[in-house]
């Protein structure tokens, strides 16, 4: 599949770091940043621009907070750009740097459909400093679907590069995701559409390319799948899906090798049952997270029930 | 999704044998049977039926021959029916009692295309003694188009009731399984297809669904994967997508707890670098398997360039 507007935007560092309360130290990161610039990789997320009123740098490491000098040791202008991720309500807006004097080519904004004035507002921001800007609208298979066409109508609107479908459940099934493409594709015309999913029930590489099929172009992945919970779309099976030869695979095996098989028996992201569940349940991650840590019930099947019977909060 | 004739057939032991050489202990074979018994899947198959005089009993495990002895001391009458699979040129004709005399309900017989006309003589024996039988078309995505259309045109001929798409390197991606199912549905009217799919490119279980969506009624799962290589559809997530009462997915869950999670760390299928090569690659995962025991090359980069560039034997 080849399409010269498709972009392939990894996010090892940013949603991997929510395993780790972004504890990469920085050679690790430096060798991620260099070996996914070889691999042709377009965007490399390197964290989160959280705001230090909120998170202390001394409980987080420096991907939470993503200062333009931390950056600078890890980091370079080259062909692939450097993207850093903002949380509404959790951003300092006293913390960008105008772009030019910047690392930073491209901020994504995660909100929820609720708060999508706030992501436009904080995008606005962002894209007036000279910035790139998406926003990723999360948890999309909790949202009520005259909520969510509300918010792809105000985000047509507004002066926004790309607009993101995030699986943050890892629920969504092939059906599910035609559904949502063309719902994002139709409402969001002359702008950019990205794919996000997490990996619960072994859909997220699935769905990844039945979004390219549909014709979204940003495509999300990480080294060996590394993200929250079950994770992400393994970036090598992206890789070697995609014919266009400006990608090697090459440079993402040697990570896999040298780094990411030995911090998954650590981190124990990927296909997990209590993520499984969480999956198949349309739930947030985080209850099957604290199972991993041994809080809940003893059985998996104690914990299917459990979350059966919980209603949303 | 739900439709009457949909059936659900698990293989972890006969394919999880494949990493093991079937030595799996009785009464851990019993309890497999039990839940997924009690799970309510439609078909459970036990392991192969190879002829003795090929295959030491010394050196493969009771699931090699699965001699009816052995499989009454395992599993027993009930809604769910035993498969057993047979390979065309390993299998005695002499080893088969009456249907009726037989715990056995289902053979299916392993093939490559051109030895088609050898596993219809062998489906042929087998139905005539009354049970119902499958013919297993394997590593489809090596054969040559005519020759596919040749022998899908044989068995669509033959008295047999139920042919498998099988994508037995892990190749597939969506839309080769689009144009796959919908040539064995079309050349086989009146008879039942079945998917069996391995997991190299976590496509497995995407690519069981996909199936199903186009029309396909068998298909195949194993207990948390397991297989040969990357392993199979994990039949946890098909029963989580399956809506149908009758499945209870918790036996599923409580068989992973209890022996898969270990076994897996142990007998190390599923997602590892190696059976992702071969499954981009289209390649038998021979090479992979000996690659995790420590032959072949030292990076997965130089057994990726060691495949690239090796012709098919």
């Amino acid at each position: 599949m080849f399409r010269p507007e498709i972009k392939v935007v990894d996010c090892t560092i940013r949603d991997g770091g929510l395993m780790n309360n972004w504890q990469f130290e920085k050679p690790m990161v430096k060798e991620v940043f260099d070996n996914l610039a070889k691999a042709g990789v377009d965007y490399i997320e390197l964290g989160y621009r959280a705001d230090k009123k909120l998170f202390s740098p001394k409980e987080f490491g420096p991907w939470r907070f993503c200062d333009e000098e931390d950056l600078r040791e890890v980091a370079y202008e080259c062909d692939s750009k450097i993207s850093v991720m903002l949380d509404v309500g959790r951003t300092d807006y006293e913390a960008f740097l105008p772009a030019s004097e910047s690392l930073v080519k491209l901020f994504r904004v995660a909100t929820y459909v609720k708060d999508v004035d706030k992501a436009i507002h904080l995008a606005d921001h962002v894209k007036q400093m000279g910035y790139e800007v998406a926003v990723n609208i999360m948890a999309v298979s909790h949202a009520l679907e005259p909520d969510l066409d509300e918010a792809l109508e105000q985000l047509a609107g507004a002066d926004i590069d790309i607009v993101y479908l995030v699986d943050s459940f890892g629920y969504l099934y092939s059906e599910q995701i035609d559904y949502l493409s063309e719902k994002y594709l139709s409402a969001l015309k002359g702008k950019q559409v990205g794919i996000h999913c997490h990996n619960n029930q072994q859909l997220a590489f699935a769905n990844t390319i039945q979004c390219l099929i549909k014709g979204i172009n940003y495509l999300d992945g990480s080294v060996y799948g590394i993200g929250r919970a079950a994770g992400n779309c393994p970036l090598e099976l992206l890789m070697g899906f995609l014919k266009n030869p400006k990608f090697d695979i090459r440079p993402v095996f040697d990570l896999i090798q040298t780094y990411f098989e030995d911090l998954k028996k650590d981190l124990r992201w990927g296909y997990e049952t209590p993520y499984t569940i969480t999956g198949i349940l349309n739930k947030h991650p985080r209850a099957a997270m604290a199972f991993m840590k041994g809080v809940h019930g003893d059985t998996f099947s104690e914990f299917y029930d459990e979350l059966l019977n919980v209603e949303d909060v």
